[in-house]
């Protein structure tokens, strides 16, 4: 089998590797899982160079999310069945041709459903979910703001927003993306200015926007936050810009605007199992019933994975890059 | 009777002046106030350059809270007794030789105390207050990290704090301020630098800090912020920098800081009237018995309102500049 595993941090596709290891024999309990898609995601990025909240022991194996086959099951293995497609869990390498996984820590997928959506079923989509559920209640009707309304988080968020009755406004920075994000579903899409909180205002008829999503920070923040109604949230998941969220003292104090972060993974690990389940349950049907899905861009085998990291790492890409069997 | 007033918003000491009015007829139930002292807060003088958050209706009578004595009734007035010692009420317009007021509008003050520590009450020592206790639930033991400390409102909280039995880590960015920090009480002073984090754990044995307070803005709040443990909030209740509030993503996301404002204003008008009188009797006590007091700086008569206003808006000053009678 075929893995891709860095033993230092640093630019990433400099520090990954695909390397030959010999298959396993497998031990009691385990699966032996054929990868069918397993994309990439900025996280892993972060992660082999080092800047993620969170890093595994080196050497380690990448790649946190897709969606496997059984091709074979180790003594005692009675829950799963040679040819049933899992996801793949996080943490386990999923940049890959195949791995070793615990049985019972496998979640089976339906048989219908696109295995690429399926694929980036764990990471983006639940960020979007909980994003719009975890920081302020909100209601059918209500706005909600969101900025690289193109991202792959923001794609799901429009999807999702709109299948609760929200409306959104997004901010893109070029033109070229906006019709993506109106064809997605968007109510609003606008692109980034000095005027922004004006022109939000005019295009929801000034209504009370309580809840702010950005994955970019720096002075885009304080825009962002100029346009919530006092007491909202303004909610950052991410650093594209390399820059600090700025917001100035005068809408934390005399607004009550309160600046938050979301990790994904801090909140897989604080809910309660039945809770992840739930989550991902209710994806897994949205995704199944194709109501939900999101853009796959370029695809590599294992084989070429310091490729396949370069392409995601770029800025201006369409659709996730993805791992799939050569 | 002399009061200051002023018809437009601009640099504070252009705008402010000195105006004699007519001594009024009392209608029932008003009294007539002699003004024993008057502070200038900051944000007197961001009312009166127009950026505050709430603004009364031009032309306006400066200045925020005072002590008074009463030295009229009108008809109807049974509750206070003329030589009575009163608070002056927000708003009133306290930079006066005397005003009018309504006389069940007034909190009578206690004979003892001193009447310019009492001048002081109803700004600086609530928000220090608050800060402490509406944000974070702290026990006993706690460390609080603090910015500008030398202030007033910081001169206050370390007090507050210390009466809770919680410590402080206070931040100045000139050593001269320093010993002053010390000799109020605060257990650790550190200047502002690049290495603050680490100088905070190590001055407090790697404590788990979950409260900052900032009333500066710019850079230095994220290295507040990243002084605290995780989950823990940054309170900013001023902008002395004039710069927006800066905290990396990576603080926010992986660290689960949160940043929130303080405004007393709002604090005050969603607050019971009980909460209130509850928050301003307890600060009265403490004053009353001298636990409690703030530096008195500079003082001017109403006739010398500009040169009042000046020296409160320089960066520099020993205490709070007051207006008091000629």
């Amino acid at each position: 089998m075929l893995r891709a595993r860095y033993s230092r941090h640093g630019t990433p596709e400099e520090v990954i590797e695909a390397v030959e290891l010999p298959d396993p024999s497998l031990q009691p309990g385990e699966v032996w899982l054929e990868v069918l898609a397993a994309p990439i995601n900025p996280s892993d990025l972060l992660t082999l160079s080092g800047e993620y909240g969170r890093l595994p022991p080196l050497p380690a194996f990448a790649g946190n999310e897709g969606v496997a086959v059984v091709r074979g099951r180790g003594p005692g293995v009675e829950n799963l069945a040679e040819g049933q497609r899992v996801l793949i869990p996080s943490g386990a390498g999923s940049w890959s041709t195949h791995l070793v996984a615990k049985a019972d820590a496998l979640l089976p997928l339906p048989e219908a459903g696109d295995v690429r959506q399926l694929a980036m079923l764990t990471v983006n989509p639940p960020a979007a979910l909980l994003m719009l559920r975890e920081f302020v209640p909100l209601k059918p009707g209500d706005w909600v703001l969101q900025n690289a309304a193109n991202s792959a988080v923001g794609g799901y968020l429009v999807q999702l927003a709109r299948r609760q009755g929200l409306r959104t406004v997004n901010v893109v920075r070029r033109e070229a993306t906006a019709d993506a994000v109106r064809r997605n579903g968007g109510d609003v899409v606008l692109l980034d200015g000095d005027d922004l909180p004006q022109r939000v205002a005019d295009a929801t008829g000034q209504a009370a926007i309580r809840l702010a999503i950005d994955p970019v920070g720096g002075e885009v923040c304080n825009r962002l936050a100029a346009c919530l109604a006092d007491g909202g949230t303004l909610v950052n998941y991410g650093r594209m810009s390399d820059q600090p969220c700025q917001v100035d003292p005068s809408l934390l104090i005399f607004h009550d605007i309160q600046v938050r972060g979301f990790w994904l993974d801090r909140w897989f690990r604080q809910a309660q199992p039945a809770q992840r389940q739930a989550v991902l349950q209710e994806l897994i049907e949205l995704i199944v019933e194709g109501t939900l899905h999101g853009e796959v861009g370029e695809t590599f085998p294992v084989q070429r994975i310091k490729e396949a990291v370069a392409a995601a790492a770029k800025g201006e890409k369409n659709g996730k890059v993805m791992v799939v069997p050569a």
